[in-house]
Parts: structure tokens; C-alpha cells; sequence
């Protein structure tokens, strides 16, 4: 990792922690300590493993320094602790949506204080990240804060238009493969797209550079998924024969699914016969891939990552940021496991 | 009601439609009628009493045009539109964490469409009243959005506190009639003194005429909630003999029952010994009347009343909307069931 990644990391962490404790008053310390260990800060095993890797606010400050003139970026970081409390506030719902009881290895929110106070600590942190957007005022001039803002609440919009897909998808039994690409286009992409956007205004980007990080920043989401949803068949520790980590096992409907029960083969019969086993697992991945779904998933990703390089390249980034965010991209793409 | 209130509701509920027709876009025609079902205009027995009464909205609008030197109103529509947005955002999740499955009549968004889709929903319209406020940019200064968006969201993260206090309260068993305060503080009146100061704020008010409009919506809300804890068990619904509307079949911690406790009598006695009965509400309702749960709810409802008119006067609103507003204080305050 490059030194200013490690910089712009251990500064993101700092002021998440300051806007995360606007909520340390009396009366609702418990509420607070609730987001605290949400965060990663507190409680069993508090530590880096358990925070997350801050990729998105990395995205922000990297931009926003790659290109700015000057290579500024500690103005921008209230946007860049923004994005990670949108992010984190959607994994709280999800964890409760999806009844998921373990996050970063450790017990959800639901899980240790019960739904109701779970649902109301997303709230709680999303409502931390539209307060940390008005902090941008301290650096920038109204204007640019309402669209950052603007471009934000757009954002978070489309996530919430992939959440409702993704949950209505589960009893769903007519989905073609063109059903997966809005779905993940609200649930990964918007995300990264709103950080590179958001980024690139404050350091203060022409509007073609911004449209170009914006792309950089869509494309590099769906290359991500699309990645993740290889992995999580044809990956090393979906493949490990007992494994219960694989989609197939979870029921998935991820893009190498939704392609095999196209082809309406063994796959799509097995897949519709009923849940599988982790035993099965190994066996069912090869039969997927034998009708072309490993393939079909590996291009559709080198497909995606070839326009997010395009992209980055056509915005040209500055100075250690933009190596840094070439760097950032090849780990986010290039990962094996 | 007079002419200007009619005229205002009609023009919120078209604004408040078009805030929320952002969601009625391909692949997510269902997501948008959970919202457009919610908000009461459609579904079975979509009319005036699905819609709810639009206080909210109502009082950004009449406190913008009656503090305002030209009585304008249209500009501040968005703004009247995202607190209603926000009030039914915290109702679609407080249906979920109170498992109550009615609002107005019909069924909550979770029974319909199950607790996940319900959560996504809530946290959609909130998505939606930030966009709202973004669009205040089309008629003041970005300065001034910017700081009407920090007062909503400073109120909603007051919002959250209060409904971590609530949850919090059902199951412990030493709350003190000081508890009280900060917990409808954050769930009653923030919300109503977040719109009179941002009606203030966009119609131009002086700072003076500006901290007045808020100790009213303030106020106005503390009343307005003590007021409903009286009718919730001295009320005529909850009187009935049979009634099960009665806050005290409900187990609601609400100011006269930690009243009653705090006096350690009969009345306290009763309520620790377990879940009251419909047909034992009359005699109980008696006994914290006599233990003087009554007269001290009615006080306590009597003198912020009293500080909400005086804020109201201090603030001095002007034209056919000043009337409008004392109207519509009168109205709240002075209702008996």
C-alpha cells in the first residue's frame, strides 16, 4: 500500500470517529456505542479486520486529490466519511433484511440489541453521513455542497431501487439475465460512481474529467460484482469442497445463476430441484461452468475492468493519488480470493 | 379551516407527489406504490383519511408566508414536502419496531409487503425528503438550503434519539418522570420545531422572529403529546368502559403513568402486578386520578400551551397566514378526543 493510502486511511478513520460522535450525549450513550461497534471501534475484537477496508472514502479523498491542482484533499474528507456511513448504514438494514447474524466475524447489530433498535441505528448513521455533507461548508462554497449533496441523495436513491430488486428477486422465478444488471447497478455501482463523482468535484475537476471519474467509479463497481459473484463460485474458498461459502449453496441469484437457468440445462434443472449442499457444491460449479458460465462471468468482468482502466485513464489522475488510485483499482480487480 | 390552509393543503399534496413520482421508473413500479400506498393515495380506502393531516407541511408554509414581507409561498413547497416525507419515513419504521400491523385504518407497509421491503420503503422516503430539500436551490440561495438541510438533519438524528429512548424505555423498570422529557423532545417536538424554523428561515425572518418560530414549533409539539398522553387515558375513546384504545391497555410509559409510578401508591401497585384489561381501564384510570395523575398532566399540558401561544406572539406573524397559524395552534391544542 502506497504512503498516501495509509495517510488518507488513518484521516478518514479520525473523522469518521468526530462525526460518529455526535451521537456521544447523555441520555443515549448505548445508542452511540451501538454505531461505535457497527464501526469497528468497539466491543469483541475491535480492530482492523473488524472496521472494513474504507475503500469508498479512500475513492473520495483519492480523487479529490488526483485532481485537484494543488493535490488538496483535507477538505474533502467530511464527503469522504459520508460515503462510508451511507455504506455502512445500508449494511445494517441489509444484515436485518437478509437475517444475516454475523458481519466482519462478529454478531450483527439485530443480533446483539434486537430489530428494532437496529433499524433505528441505520437511520442513525445515515442521518450521521447527511450532517457530515453539511460539514463541506467549512471548505467549499454552498453551491458546490448542495451538489455534492445532490448527487449523494441520488445515489443513495438508486441503492435503495437495487435493495428492493435484490429482495423481491428471492421469490422471484421468471429472472433472465438482464434482470442482474439494475439490481447490482443500485447495490454496488452507485456507490463508487457517487465517490469518484463526489471526489472529482471538490478537487475541483472540469466536467469532462468528472463524467470520466464518474464512469471510472461505475464501471469499477460492476467489474467488482461481477468479479465477486465469479469468486463466490469458481474462488478458492467457494471450491473447497466442504465449503458453505459458495453462492450455490446460499441460493444466489448472482450473474454465472442467472446465465446457467438461461441455458435451462442440468444446471438450471439441478438449481430448480432444490437447495443445494455444500457436497454438491464442487460438482454443480463444474457442471455450470461446462455450459459456459464460467467463461461468460470471466469476460463479463475483463469486459467491465477494461472500461474502468479506459475511464481512469481518459480522467487522468495526478501525482501519488492518481498512482495510488491506479493501484486501488488493480487490487480491487485483480483479487483472487 | 380557512381559504389560505385549504389552499396550502391542496398545494402539498401535489408537490408531495411529485417528490415521490422520483420512484416511478422502470423495474421499480412496485417499489413506488409501497411509498404512494404509505403516503394514503392509493390502495383500499385511499382518501383524506388515509393521507393523514398534513400538519407538518402545513406549518412550514404558513410560518414561511406569515413571516415573509410579500406573504410568498410556493418557493418553500419542497421544504414543506420533505418534513412529511421524514414524519412518514420514521412511521414506516416505527410500524415495524411496534410490530403494529394498522396506521389510519388499513394495513402498515410490512404486513403488506413483509418486514424487508417495508425497512427499504422507510428508508426511501427519507432518500426522497433529502432530495426535496435539494430542490429549494431552485428558489434560494444555495446558502440558505445549506442550512435548512442541517436544521432537518440535526432533527432527525433528535428524531433517532428519541426512538432509541423509546424502545429502550419498554423494558426497563426505573424511568422517573424526568425520562420523559428528552424521549418526546426527540420523537414529538423536534420534528414540529424543525418547521416552523425552517419556515421562518425561508420566508426571511430575522434571527429574533426566527428563535421565536422555533420555541413555538417546540412547544407546540411538547404540548401537543402531553395533551395526547391526557386523551390517551382521560380521553373520551379511551374511557369507553370497554375501549382498548386506552394507553393503559397499551402499557405506554406515557407522562401521567410515570407520574403514577413515581407516587409508589395503588396506582403503581396495579401496574407492576401486570397487563391491564379492557374492562379494568375505567376503575384504573380513576385511581391515578386520584393519586393526582390528572390534574398534573393537565397542568403540565396547560403551561406549554401557554409558551407555545407566547412564542407565537413573540414571533409575531403577519397577513392572512398569521391568523392561519394561530388557527391552526388552537386547533391542536384545544382538541378533546
Amino acid at each position: 500500500m502506497t504512503d498516501i493510502t495509509q495517510t488518507f486511511l488513518s484521516a478518514i478513520e479520525t473523522e469518521l470517529q468526530r462525526q460518529v460522535a455526535r451521537l456521544d450525549q447523555p441520555h443515549t450513550a448505548e445508542f452511540h456505542s451501538m454505531l461505535t461497534y457497527h464501526m469497528g471501534w468497539t466491543g469483541e475484537g475491535a480492530g482492523p479486520r473488524t472496521t472494513g477496508k474504507r475503500i469508498r472514502p479512500l475513492l473520495v479523498l483519492l480523487t479529490a486529490a488526483a485532481s485537484s491542482k494543488t493535490g488538496a484533499w483535507q477538505d474533502a474528507l467530511p464527503a469522504a466519511a459520508a460515503v462510508e456511513l451511507v455504506h455502512n448504514f445500508s449494511l445494517v438494514h441489509d444484515d436485518i433484511q437478509d437475517n444475516s447474524d454475523t458481519r466482519r466475524g462478529r454478531a450483527t447489530v439485530w443480533v446483539k440489541w434486537g430489530m428494532p433498535q437496529a433499524i433505528n441505528a441505520g437511520d442513525g448513521l445515515f442521518i450521521l453521513a447527511n450532517l457530515a455533507m453539511s460539514d463541506l461548508e467549512n471548505g467549499y462554497p454552498a453551491g458546490t455542497v448542495v451538489r455534492a449533496a445532490r448527487i449523494l441523495q441520488n445515489t443513495c436513491l438508486d441503492l435503495t431501487r437495487g435493495q428492493y430488486l435484490d429482495i423481491s428477486y428471492e421469490t422471484r422465478a421468471d429472472l433472465d439475465i438482464e434482470s442482474y444488471w439494475p439490481m447490482i447497478a443500485g447495490k454496488t455501482a452507485a456507490l463508487l460512481s457517487a465517490c469518484t463523482e463526489i471526489g472529482a468535484l471538490l478537487g475541483g475537476a472540469d466536467e469532462g474529467a468528472l463524467a470520466a471519474y464518474r464512469d471510472f467509479g461505475r464501471h469499477l463497481g460492476l467489474a467488482f460484482q461481477v468479479q465477486d459473484d465469479y469468486l463466490g463460485i469458481w474462488g478458492d474458498s467457494a471450491l473447497t469442497g466442504k465449503s458453505t461459502a459458495s453462492d450455490l449453496v446460499a441460493g444466489k441469484k448472482s450473474l454465472p445463476v442467472l446465465y446457467g437457468l438461461a441455458q435451462n440445462g442440468d444446471f438450471a434443472k439441478r438449481w430448480h430441484a432444490g437447495p443445494v449442499a455444500a457436497g454438491q457444491v464442487s460438482a454443480l460449479a463444474e457442471q455450470l461452468a461446462l455450459e459456459g458460465g464460467r467463461d461468460f462471468t470471466r469476460r463479463a468482468a475483463d469486459q467491465l475492468t477494461g472500461k474502468a482502466l479506459d475511464a481512469l485513464r481518459e480522467a487522468a489522475p495526478q501525482g501519488e493519488a492518481g498512482g495510488a488510485l491506479f493501484a486501488l483499482a488493480d487490487r480491487l480487480l485483480g483479487r483472487q480470493a
